[in-house]
């Protein structure tokens, strides 16, 4: 039998575009003589949803959407997520399509409600495992997180005879997850001993990307078929198998994940150009070289905004990398601006020595430059930070934060520099004097990151083992990091609470993101330091 | 038999805070004659600890806090929410002590995973009912949502004797919540043959308020006895119940809600003082006297902060709602900045017509003003805005949604309106020329609220359907409201998704708030309208 993997990228929300891709779709499957395709799950609405399905009028929207497609599969099997309403429950669902008709409908039992993941508030459990005939085989159905479940439906559809198992998933990505992925199947065929058929979804949603690479075990448990990750892709296999995709470097496969997250975030919201602040740092220089990677560059601006502690460096250095990309760089200095916040203030900070307050007000008058050229032109701004500020705090509330979507938000600062160098590997576009320099965010005379934090070499793993892994003081310490670090690296943490929650979103790329996997408190008085 | 119930605030995350405060009302209640006291759910941690209870070393110490409460339970009964550990597993759990030892341990069967909740997230649910005999007569153990199931462990605990149920609450306020949960304890009285005695925390934690109003209610299913809202509280009964608070009026509910949410995230938060904007409108009038209210006039500091769209109106009753309040305001006129800003950017904006860009800058003018003055003294920016301006996105980012607190978040214009009415009812406080007045953000000339939405009355009921109702637009027209404009309301809503994402916490009066309670994905292509 041929199958069709149909590796697409729906949009939350637009219900008549997905179904509409998905027929699409079901007409290339035919096309190319496959007899049943297999949609991720929650095709037709996108993934998640999220509060979208307490609203009855969606579900509604949804099932006549699924109706369209079970009029478009004369012909054909489908397989297809959608959500399918009983009563007063909703379920996460998958309907199995027959020429024309729908012939069974799954209901997952395995409802993720953890990291990311929120089913339990919108979706009732399955109980039931379900098996199909089609063209004289046995099908098992099930759903994402089914198959990762030792006791899931599979064990019962494959001693109800099921031969081939299809998985549907909405698997976000993070760094090693198709590693994860890979595993499990490989055990989960074994068990099974079943053919396994992974069709992941595609796309950036927000803070997600959906990476795709789905894939084809056999019933031993080898790997013979995959689609590429980041592309949509329809994956013809049969028996034997099909295509095995390309494998990339753990590298490659993050700087792709935040170029799809990035273009996705634009495309989908219509935007038609983005707008960076560009400072001479490593920073903002990787984030432009994504946004040019991700959208092209024409639709790529750039302003660098000078105060009086700027370095002449900066400007050389902002100049070479905008040149390198063949994007536009504006010069705004904010000088003259800082002076009146200054002279205005005077009356209210007489007597008061400098601090913060005037190296806030700098970072904050660019982010009101970006906006403003945002308002005016409808430019989305780009955020520039990486993931070890924005643990520690170590940025500006409505300065550098300011911004729609955080490219490198969950990128610590070790790793920026890792993406460089990988970026730069057959033709420099970062210009080494940009690496080479000591991190600084120019506020006042002589500043240096290392000023305030440890170095990215010890700050980055202690980031990791508390927001990633969950370690108290006392574990990160028994590691052989000195005491007073990593105290004051987990208060910075803890105490910048109020900044993570007003942050843009940003790719999730690590296990743990300041996203929906992170749920702390603003007022909590929980010390382990 | 004398039972205590211990209305107490807890601080989420101060496991050593809790306890003693918890120890010390177990003093009180001995003090007092009472034989059993009981405290609120999860009363060591706080309510809700969220991620904290992802961290290990989070749990071990909060079971070395109950540890020090039951030595401190000498010839006492207590039943105190904590968290429990069993295996690696989670229970949202109550522990009766009796004398000094744990003679059970309660796990919640019923865990919330809507609105507010994420308790699926972190708990396992308890599969057994509790009865502990205690001085020769039978309770009933459960937690909160335990009371609001028809077949929860209350059933089975009156089957087995139980004369009298422990409902111990971490019951967050909405509107007419108090209403609800009077209903839900009558019927189980009833259906129980049983007393109720229902313990609800107090306190204010970032966006939820939990507003007390203990009560205890006979077999017969009437009210016996009642706390005060809004109070720290212990409550004496005995067989024939006790004291019964006074029940405030609605918008006395409302406000005082209001005042311990801003009252309880500056002191947790330990800041020393607010700052506000003040702008003569009735928003930012009423913020600054719900913060007097809540903080005394003391540690208030408001900026009146004009542009030459000003009126003079807006100084003069700047002037006599800080003047009634007796706080302090200054003057900071924001015009030079704000041409200094348009001589920067007038390379970039040549040529094209002034728009949001320029209105947005004054807005955001203010936001830096305000937080370089948090960031000179350490004082908490309150922002002003209200529900109608949140949902709408009729407000701008950086700008008047700058601040660490918005007061009013979830107040609807019309509910401004009654507010003010209410707090001026014996004294007036916000003069008749700011009521009277039509709201405007003057940010050009002539600029009216109305310009822009529709008129509050219809804009408030339009937002309330669709927002706090999930109604679809249909369905709001056939309420009678005008095609375009219920189009035109969900088209702001729907698209300033963004904004409401990096918005400050704010107190949560309605049944839905822009807060936990509201997941909607930013990037959503589901067109209604």
């Amino acid at each position: 039998m041929k199958i069709a993997l149909a590796q697409i990228n729906p949009t939350v929300g637009d219900l008549e575009g997905n179904a509409q891709k998905i027929i699409e779709y079901i007409g290339k499957a035919k096309k190319q003589g496959a007899e049943l395709v297999v949609f991720p799950e929650l095709a037709i609405t996108g993934y998640p949803p999220e509060d979208l399905l307490l609203k009855p009028q969606f579900i509604t929207d949804n099932l006549s959407a699924l109706k369209k497609i079970v009029k478009a599969s004369q012909g054909m099997g489908v397989y297809v997520g959608f959500v399918d309403r009983g009563g007063k429950d909703l379920f996460n669902a998958g309907a199995f399509i027959n020429n024309g008709k729908v012939i069974e409908v799954y209901h997952k039992n395995n409802l993720p409600n953890y990291g990311v993941f929120d089913e339990k508030r919108y979706f009732k459990e399955g109980t039931k495992s379900s098996v199909v005939s089609f063209k004289g085989v046995k099908l098992g159905l099930g759903i994402c997180e089914d198959i990762w479940v030792e006791e899931g439906p599979y064990k019962g559809e494959a001693r109800a005879g099921a031969k081939i198992i299809l998985n549907i998933n909405a698997s976000p990505y993070h760094v090693g997850k198709i590693g994860e992925r890979e595993k499990v199947l490989a055990k989960r065929a074994k068990a099974t001993k079943a053919h396994i058929v992974y069709v992941n979804m595609l796309g950036g949603q927000d803070e997600l990307v959906f990476d795709g690479g789905s894939m084809v075990f056999n019933s031993k448990g080898k790997l013979i078929a995959s689609a590429s990750q980041y592309k949509e892709e329809l994956l013809i296999i049969d028996e034997n198998g099909g295509r095995i995709a390309p494998k990339p470097d753990r590298l490659s496969e993050i700087y792709e994940a935040l170029i799809m997250g990035v273009r996705d975030y634009v495309e989908k919201n219509k935007f038609g150009g983005v707008i960076i602040g560009i400072s001479g740092g490593i920073d903002s220089a990787l984030t432009a070289v994504i946004a040019r990677d991700a959208l092209g560059n024409s639709r790529i601006h750039t302003i660098f905004m000078p105060s009086e502690y700027s370095a002449k460096q900066s400007l050389d250095d902002s100049i070479s990398v905008t040149k390198n990309l063949g994007v536009k760089m504006d010069v705004i200095p904010i000088k003259d601006i800082f002076s009146q916040y200054l002279s205005t203030l005077a009356p209210n900070f007489r007597g008061k020595p400098a601090n913060i307050a005037e190296e806030n007000l700098q970072a904050r008058i660019r982010g009101n430059i970006l906006m403003a050229l945002s308002n005016k032109f409808g430019w989305l701004v780009l955020n520039t930070g990486n993931k070890s500020e924005t643990s520690t705090g170590y940025c500006t509330l409505y300065g550098d934060m300011a911004g729609g979507f955080s490219v490198l938000k969950d990128i610590p600062k070790t790793l920026v520099y890792k993406l460089v160098k990988w970026r730069n590997r057959k033709k420099v576009v970062i210009p080494q004097s940009i690496i080479d320099r000591p991190p600084t965010a120019e506020l006042k005379p002589g500043q240096l990151d290392q000023d305030t934090l440890p170095p990215y070499e010890v700050l980055d793993p202690i980031i990791k083992a508390y927001v990633e892994d969950n370690k108290s003081v006392q574990q990160i310490i028994a590691k052989g990091f000195d005491k007073a670090t990593v105290s004051k690296v987990i208060s910075m943490i803890d105490r910048s609470e109020y900044k993570k929650r007003q942050s843009a979103p940003g790719t999730r790329i690590t296990p743990r993101a300041f996203g929906k996997d992170w749920r702390l408190p603003i007022t909590n008085q929980y010390r382990s330091f």
